[in-house]
């Protein structure tokens, strides 16, 4: 008997809590009861990502949300920034180019972290660049962006700050109104702790301004339409039900544990990984790592994907391989929302054994003795 | 004690089954298990809705698809056909504007349903409209559309049909093939059985032609992309998982009770349903009423709001009021889905009593008996 565990970057673990409050009989929506849903979410998001703006729900993955940014904001043969530091920022740029705008790419070595003076430069360079596109956590990479640095910059000039959080907000560190974030992204099924296929769209007044002039077209993913309904807390078209209440659930434990004690537990996790990565004599992929997953330099002669498959097989742990070139160079190990310290020790034991049995040169115990003495010190 | 009785048109009751389906750890969709599961729905899908044509799964609610079905079918400055008999035919309209098309209306008074030959007129009349947009059952009246007939139509001309049938697919009579529909959009939420939050996409090679044609932009909601990963049962961005195994047990239970019975079904406990209103001295609202769900005209001097909260208050039943200009002329009691014989007879039981006290006249028991009498006659 072997048990699962999930520690993919998304979906990650859902609390079985809000596994059965998603189980139980499903209500109508437009009924005082969906409503009331729909308030505290409304109002516990804002907590969630410390700001006053609003917090728009989208039935969709996150790139639906990804969309509506780039739709609500630029108009056709418009100008954008953009970090390109892997396959979630090139999204950005795909969506640019897709709908017509003029995506000027910031490119970023994998595993690297957007200079904050390169986009001040970007932006005296193209001062008719109406957004700076960003990525939180490049989930492909496990690089932070550092979006404070990067806000001071974008708040002296007219364009906006889009922050895809998708993975990552929730987990660190993120302050949307003293950052100056503009727009911010995120997927329900990474920190937020439901299954996929809801985002949230938080949306600043500066942001409105933008979206409320912009000529181009959009329906489903129209920000404007969903404001509107909002005053009633309703939704333009039939919402994501049960995920919404799934969301409400991780909210509610969210606002219990207290958003500050989210990120210094996340940190704390992610210290831990990281001691016992060096520990196991690994190499960490990103320079600035996020909290919210590890990437590990897969050790010369052993791939990646050999690794995840003996994690899996063996210790019934899911995590993810890299994506595209990075296929078989790391792998990454979610330790976002639904994780503790037990679990990261647990990974950590699992990974030695796999690493030793696969001939990679480790000392068994010495990444568990590293994870625990960092546990230890918090 | 009230129990609760959900009887709108969408969403529908869930079974519990799948709501416990639904419930189980979530796993991650880059595996082999998830492949099975959308290998399985991929195939359940053709049989539930009589196609050889591909089903595509979309992240999004049943509007989504719509917007999916305008965006890579139509260019801007092209033109289409709509039928607008409602809420719903008239989103097509809207879709098409939004998007810069030409949308040709084919009016049609609330409650009634378009005459095929009007089909036929527009399109004689409109040799160049690219497609003609249809909706298959018109939730906002109850309206059914002759989908067979203007499928007889269209496909003598280069235009698509297309069939929202989002509600009522799955639960009426509907062979994409033998009909042919070319885009047949539905939504998880009606006669599907799951929580709102995914919708499909039945895409013929006819329609295939057009989209890889259609020059207009479109990322989320590009059908292209869905079909290079459908290939591998993979999806380009991140799929509503839970949604997804939770339409694996409806579809399964679809092609246990054998789609031709699952109409027959929706058939009788409809009959049921209109001869238990008749009975009661109510008028149903449109003149060929579909089998998804049944709207009553409320009697002189009692508004439908009254009945609607009596129901909700006194029996539990959620059924529907009128939208917009039918507020209070209509209600609207769904039987799709997951709805027996007995569920018909409460809620004409209930809704005898509850016409009763609000002083409308009828024989108590004679809608019921008029049900029963219908049920027992299949």
């Amino acid at each position: 008997m072997v048990k699962t565990r999930l520690m993919t970057p998304g979906p990650v673990e859902i609390p079985p809590d809000t596994l059965l409050e998603m189980a139980r009989p499903i209500f109508h929506h437009r009924t005082p009861r969906f409503r009331k849903v729909a308030q505290d979410l409304a109002e516990g998001l804002k907590y969630v990502f410390q700001t006053t703006s609003d917090a728009i729900m989208l039935a969709s993955s996150g790139t639906g949300g990804m969309e509506a940014s780039v739709v609500n904001v630029l108009a056709p043969g418009e100008k954008a920034i953009f970090v390109r530091g892997g396959k979630f920022g090139e999204r950005w740029g795909e969506l640019c180019e897709c709908f017509g705008a003029k995506g000027i790419a910031l490119d970023v070595a994998p595993g690297e972290s957007v200079d904050p003076l390169a986009v001040k430069d970007a932006l005296e360079k193209h001062p008719d660049a109406k957004a700076v596109y960003t990525t939180l956590c490049e989930t492909s990479t496990g690089a932070l962006t550092d979006i404070r640095a990067i806000g001071e910059i974008v708040r002296e000039h007219r364009a906006l700050l889009v922050v895809d959080g998708i993975s990552g907000a929730g987990a660190v560190e993120l302050r949307c109104d003293a950052w100056g974030v503009d727009i911010l992204v995120v997927g329900s099924q990474k920190a937020l702790m439901v299954p996929p296929g809801l985002a949230v769209a938080i949306v600043s007044p500066k942001a409105w301004e933008v979206i409320e002039r912009c000529p181009s077209p959009r329906y489903y993913f129209d920000l404007r339409a969903a404001r509107k309904k909002l005053k009633d807390f309703d939704t333009p078209f039939t919402p994501g039900i049960t995920l919404m209440t799934g969301l409400a659930k991780s909210v509610e434990a969210i606002r219990a544990e207290g958003i500050e004690n989210v990120w210094r537990r996340h940190h704390v996790l992610a210290e831990a990984m990281r001691a016992a990565v060096r520990a196991m004599n690994l190499r960490i992929f990103p320079r600035v790592p996020a909290d919210a997953l590890t990437a590990v330099v897969a050790p010369q002669g052993i791939e990646a994907s050999k690794l995840v498959a003996k994690l899996e097989k063996e210790h019934g742990i899911t995590v993810a391989a890299g994506q595209e070139e990075l296929k078989n160079k790391i792998w990454r190990v979610a330790h976002m929302g639904y994780v503790d310290s037990t679990d990261i020790l647990a990974v950590v034991a699992a990974t030695e054994a796999a690493l030793k049995s696969l001939g990679h040169s480790l000392a068994l115990g010495a990444g568990v003795s590293a994870a625990q003495g960092v546990l230890a010190a918090k």
